[in-house]
Formats: structure tokens, C-alpha cells, sequence
């Protein structure tokens, strides 16, 4: 056995055949119904074969979780830091998540849902870190716009928390293909969080008698 | 056999008895993730009991969600009932579903997941057309309001997706005896929905220097 086997090396291509057959189970079934049995019969592989990479469904749990979040940490991460004013920046870090929730689907929605799935709270501190900087990134650049005048003071952690909402359940219903891309969801919620529905020109004329 | 037990009388204590476990159940461990024989358990009766009452899991999800879905709406559209602008519907909407989740949180979980779970598309037909029901009245609301002229012209299923989204993602985060009630966290929703997060006031003066 090589230094190399051992350390499980990223660039291990059947290492990641079988995490992403791992997270379209995840995605499909759930985490909790998902077996490693499952897993090593899509990969058409022994379970022995298996657990040389994965000894058990916490390992594999905190890799599909950990990779997902990690992921998507450093995408917001360099969006942010591209983007100038507070505002732009809460766009460009919706923006960019919507983009990841697009593009890697099954990794979204198994990180999310194996995330908040009770029972699996042992081995996730690493992923609860991730998301932690996750979140707290976008409540910064909210904080950052009412330092800064450009926007209301609102809490923070409660604005950060209803765009999260939008874009976490998108995972429930938007369909790749349909009349909306993810972005363009996005920028409505956008629309309406950083301009609310009021409408402040009044109401429009009364229309004459019939 | 009489007609009464045929029928299953909605009187039958013991069917909301068991009713009340499985929500516990679904709640906690997930819908798929829950047998007959764990609710037989939980309930101190034997599967054979458990079968005169619920001959499958499809009749008990039924059960669950059209129960679940059809109590919410029926109180939401009490309150957006005795409301009387547009706006003052939308946000009767939202409270009253807030309420409805606080005060029974077994009951919307278990809906709210078994309902998004793959897989379970067979016997969802009354369900659906109650979540359709629901997620259109709110939409009716804030399209009054868009009539009115008292809100922007969005559009009203995005506006009321983004609404929903807040609430739903409540279950997963939102634990009773914290910090804020679930009303609390639904208005400061609306707040920032309805006014948006711009401040049209302008910046704050510049600090002086040091």
C-alpha cells in the first residue's frame, strides 16, 4: 500500500466516480435511505472496494457535505471580493450560489438535505464551520450596507436569513429548463428584498366610469 | 362491522391518537424512514390493530398531509378573510401560517417533508390541489395589491414564492423559546419584503474626521 492509496489523493479518479455517484443517491433517495450497499452496486463495484475509500456513510457524509459547502464558500468568496459596494455584493454572493445550485445540482441538494436531516449530527464540524462562514459572509455585506448608509437597518441575520430561504428551497422547485433560470429567480428576489413591494409613486389614476 | 368504523369517524379518539404519533414520527425520522411497525409501537398496539384504521402508509401519508394542509388553509383563509387592503391580507397570510407552524410543529414538518419527498407522487392528488389552493390565495393577495396600485408591479408568484420560502425554511432553523417567536421572524420578513432594504433617506452624514 502507497503513501499515496493511503492518503485517498483527490486526484484519485475513482475516488470522485464514486462521490458523485454518492451524491446523485443522496440527492435522489435522501442520505438516511441511501446504503453503502446502494452506493457500491450504482458504482458496479464490491463493498470491500468500496469501504478501502469509504469505511462507513459517516466518512462518506462528511465528504459530500464538507465538498459541497467548501465549494460553494470559496465561489461566494471570490464573487464578493469582485463586487464594490455592499449592495453589489449581497448580489454577487446570490448570484454566484444560484450559479453553483445550477450548475452542480445533486451536490446542492444532497449537502442540503443530508445537512439539516436530524440524526446526523456527529462528525459535521467542519461543515457547520463551512456554513457558518457562509452565512455570516452575506450578513456582513448586509451589515457593511447600513454602516454605510445604502441600506435600511434591518437585522442583518434576519435578511440573510429570508434571501437563504429563497434560494435554499429553490432546490424544491425550480427545475432546470423551465420558464426561469436560477439567476433570473434570483435577481426577482433581489428586486424585491433590496427595493420592497411598496409602492411609493401612489396609486395609479382611477380609471374613468363605464 | 358498522358503518361508523367503516367509515372511520373523524370522532374516533383513536385514530387521532394514532394520527398524532405518526405526525411524531414523520416529523422526526422522515417519512420514508418510518414503518407501520414503528407507529404500532409507539402506540402500544399490535400492526393488525394498526391496519383496521390504516391498511398502508400511502392511506396514513394521505392522512397526514391532506390533514395538515387543509387545516392551514382553512385558517388562512379565515384571517386574509377578515383583513381588509391587500397588503394587510398578505401579511394576515403569513401570521396566520406562522401561528399555525408554532403552535403545531409536528404537524407542518411531517407535511411539509413528506410532501417534498421523492417518490411519494402515487395518492397526493387532494394534497396538492390544498398546497395549490394555498400558495394561490397568497398570490391573489399580492396581485390585489398590485391592481390596487398599493404594490409594484412584481410578479406576484416570485413575491409569493419568496414569502413562502421564508416560512418553510422556519421548520428547519427556527426553534420554539428562542430569541424571536415565529411571528416575530414573519414581520420582520414582511417588513423587509414590503418596504425592501434601500434606504431612500440618503446616506447618514459624514462622521467627522478625527
Amino acid at each position: 500500500m502507497t503513501t499515496q492509496t493511503t492518503t485517498h489523493d483527490l486526484s484519485d479518479g475513482r475516488e470522485s466516480q464514486l462521490l458523485s455517484i454518492a451524491r446523485q443517491l443522496f440527492a435522489r433517495k435522501g442520505y438516511d435511505a441511501t446504503s453503502l450497499r446502494d452506493i457500491a452496486e450504482a458504482a458496479q463495484i464490491t463493498k470491500a472496494a468500496l469501504y478501502y475509500y469509504f469505511p462507513n456513510k459517516d466518512t462518506l457524509y462528511e465528504r459530500v457535505v464538507i465538498e459541497s459547502m467548501a465549494a460553494l464558500l470559496s465561489e461566494v468568496q471570490l464573487a464578493v471580493a469582485r463586487a464594490h459596494t455592499p449592495t453589489e455584493k449581497v448580489r454577487a454572493f446570490l448570484r454566484a450560489s444560484a450559479e453553483s445550485m445550477e450548475q452542480r445540482r445533486d451536490q446542492w441538494v444532497a449537502g442540503s438535505n443530508a445537512f439539516w436531516q436530524a440524526g446526523a449530527t456527529g462528525r459535521r464540524g467542519l461543515a457547520l464551520q463551512h456554513r457558518d462562514d457562509y452565512e455570516h459572509l452575506l450578513r456582513q455585506c448586509i451589515a457593511d450596507g447600513i454602516t454605510s448608509g445604502e441600506l435600511r437597518p434591518v437585522n442583518p441575520a434576519i435578511a440573510g436569513r429570508l434571501l437563504l430561504s429563497g434560494l435554499n428551497q429553490m432546490a424544491r422547485w425550480h427545475r432546470p429548463g423551465g420558464d426561469l433560470r436560477a439567476n433570473e429567480v434570483i435577481d426577482q428576489y433581489l428586486d424585491i428584498v433590496l427595493m420592497g413591494l411598496i409602492n411609493r409613486a401612489g396609486p395609479p389614476a382611477i380609471p374613468p366610469g363605464p
